[in-house]
């Protein structure tokens, strides 16, 4: 890709020659010729003079000299992020059935599909075109699973599961497994039943090693554009909205809701029929009780309260050492004030 | 199953038809006809009001209207869980040793066994009558299996551990693998003899991609009963008594016993040589210190102490703001004060 | 290897006969006849007098009797330790490659390599003298891994990560997945090129079911004779130095640097970007914030604070409760000393 193509595609400002092809994006510091860069801010200007890509993009309100040519965009990282998309496109593996994969007679297999080694895919399960299956993933019986989805190695999809298009399910993740439900008796703990389902709607990646349970009754569902990182847990009839970021070993409890647009931090813990509203922002390790009610905004702590209160809390804590000291003080003056007055 | 056998099964009170047969259950707002759901509790009455199930289990002391036959019983939950139990048992794949399984020879595999696609058995494993090892799994050698338990996919048992009957081990699930020991030396770190077994008793479930780790020199046990839920780290010499519920992402450090009827949240740490007693309760994310001992009740917080304690604690440091207000106060009230007594 | 041996090779002053057989390490209660064990303090005595062990280590400053040998050493535990790496080398599987193994053509495979069942190794991928590649592992397009690893089973290493001599992936380890990395655009996450590796270096051990992500554009990077527990998550570009530990389910975030001879807890979170500095211990369920310098010491709590000020505080939280009663007592002492005045 030229660099005026570049400019175009991202609509920014060349300043420089436009003819160089571009073959890989790389960060600032070790970028080489026919590479492409980026500059998040203008103030860090000092970091790109000696960068030797052969082009940069770089914010609008950039005012600096390069040596090499630059694209003026208005999110340089965001332009970045989508001519890697272009120039990095993921491994796409030729269309083949590996001859150790398994595969159900009455399973429908799509066009362009690729199935490595060692893979299952069980009774009447559906795969759409241009999929590709890794290496060891089971597809239980009767899932469906969209176009254009990558399931990398060890991936399990647990029977009835439904996968939208282009989602990307990252090794070791499991779908469909049991929720954790059980009622006691007095001897011993009766399972709940676990016979619903999971949707996983389109253009959802779910991080390496990351569980998502089987509804109990109902269904278990991830919409459309949700990322979630490693090692997460999403239990029973979870509903997460569109566009939710979730950071490893975050863990939701059953029933809760997470609506559209929300961020989620890492090693968040939350109980079973919490609720967070859209737009709301929760900070790593922050805990959300069962029930709870997490508006939009910034929260942080546990149990999770607003950042701001949770800041002074933490500024109140600091000051409880100062305050004893005042109170010793106040107690001696008293005491000293006492006699006086006698 | 007919309301009627039902009704006599759970020991409950029908009133209205017995005849209609009941296929499935579900839950109250998406039940149909010749479905059972339950309430439970009678004051969400309103709730059942509108229902299209064919049957509901309530409470004892319910007495409203229903326009379907009901059924009541002291425990709704509990019934509706142990008639799901039969109306919906967990798929069982008919025995059958698919081809592409590779048992070891001198393996001995019991009757009624599934083994699936891709399967792994070790030297002398010995797995009993009506177990599932479903595609994917990989026994270790000399790894013993009891009845009718299912291990689902991509499953790791290590060699030498011993599994009871009845035992549920969900995918990704890692039994025996090295615990975490090691002795500083000058310039590396010593591994610790990581020898021991992995035991795990009767009707233990285990969820998704959690891990239990091989004793260092003894045994890693875990009773019978036990629950498990996802991402669950249990390691060396842990000891887990019966029925015990660990919800999931939570890490017992090595040594630590957990006794008989103990419920421990999600996300929860313990760190080694702790012990805790027989019907203790700890909520989500709490700490527990290494060695110490938690007594039967409520616990919760890092580090964990009585949930009592740990509001009462929350509430002050809630107050420290007007704590701090009051304070200054009476700071001023002496300083204006003290000119009045000069 | 006889008891005399025994105390050679670890440098120990032996007491008693020395040419009894020693076959097994064992701990002290369970350890019977032709076995060694160690008592770890010499206050400790009173645990060694009934021991069945054929031979104890023993600390230097230890005086009692004993009714077997014994060997003085400065650290018992860790000459047990390495006694115990000679008595119990770990499993060697003898070398083969599986019938059921898929290797690319391309692929070299070193001598005496054990390749189990159902493992796939990618194209141009190399795999040193010595290694043993267990049951079900799947190794990516032009990964290399050094000599005398083993990589158990289901573990998954994707294409071009690199991988050191002696390094031990435990079952279900996943070793360069894609980072999480999103650049927000008006309608949909747009992915932050992933297109990085992973360095693995020598002497490395990771537990079950713990991720290493690819970097994001360099690498990721774990040192020499660093030591990873279960269900850890390290992030994209992650740098942690030689000799550092790191216990179960703890999760550092992308781009953070954890130098030499670090310990780390469980269930830690560190924010991105920040900077743990050699000899730096940080205690279970810490958090370290974003961009955060810890220096060498001890560190406890969230957010990460040294553990003198940590445990303070705690004190300075649980008398917040007499601090309030203080106060209230001022106030009524004030209230009562003003009538006086007027």
């Amino acid at each position: 890709m030229k660099i005026k193509e570049i400019a175009e595609f991202t609509n920014g400002k060349l300043s420089g020659a436009g003819d160089v092809e571009i073959y890989r994006v790389s960060n600032l510091e070790s970028a080489l010729v026919n590479e492409i860069s980026f500059l998040e801010k203008a103030e860090f200007a000092g970091q790109a003079a000696e960068t030797r890509a052969s082009c940069l993009f770089v914010p609008e309100d950039f005012d600096a000299q390069l040596s090499c040519p630059f694209v003026q965009v208005k999110n340089p990282k965001l332009a970045f992020a989508k001519i890697a998309e272009i120039l990095h496109t993921p491994k796409k593996r030729e269309p083949e059935i590996h001859p150790t994969a398994f595969i159900a007679e009455n399973a429908k297999i799509g066009t362009d599909v690729f199935v490595g080694a060692f893979v299952c895919v069980g009774e009447c399960a559906e795969i759409g075109d241009g999929t590709q299956i890794r290496a060891g993933a089971k597809i239980g019986d009767a899932v469906k699973i969209g176009r254009k989805c990558v399931v990398h190695p060890n991936v399990f999809v647990e029977d009835n599961s439904q996968i939208g298009n282009s989602v990307v399910l990252h090794a070791g993740v499991i779908i469909g497994a049991d929720g954790f439900g059980y009622v006691r008796d007095a001897e011993r703990y009766v399972k709940f039943p676990q016979i619903g389902t999971v949707v996983i709607e389109d253009d959802v990646e779910i991080g390496a090693n990351s569980c998502v349970d089987r509804g109990a009754l109902g269904e278990t569902r991830i919409g459309a554009g949700t990322k979630i990182d490693n090692l997460v847990q999403i239990a029973h009839n979870v509903q997460i909205g569109k566009r939710v970021v979730i950071a490893a070993q975050t863990g939701i409890s059953g029933s809760t809701i997470i609506e559209d647009d929300c961020v989620i931090g890492g090693q968040v813990g939350m109980g079973d029929h919490a609720r967070v509203l859209s737009g709301a922002i929760i900070g790593s390790q922050a805990g959300v009780l069962p029930g709870k009610i997490v508006r939009a905004g910034v929260w942080w702590g546990t149990p999770v309260q607003p950042l701001d209160e949770y800041k002074r809390q933490n500024a109140h804590l600091k000051g409880i050492a100062r305050l004893k000291e005042e109170v010793k003080e106040l107690k001696k003056q008293i005491a000293e004030s006492k006699p006086v007055k006698e």
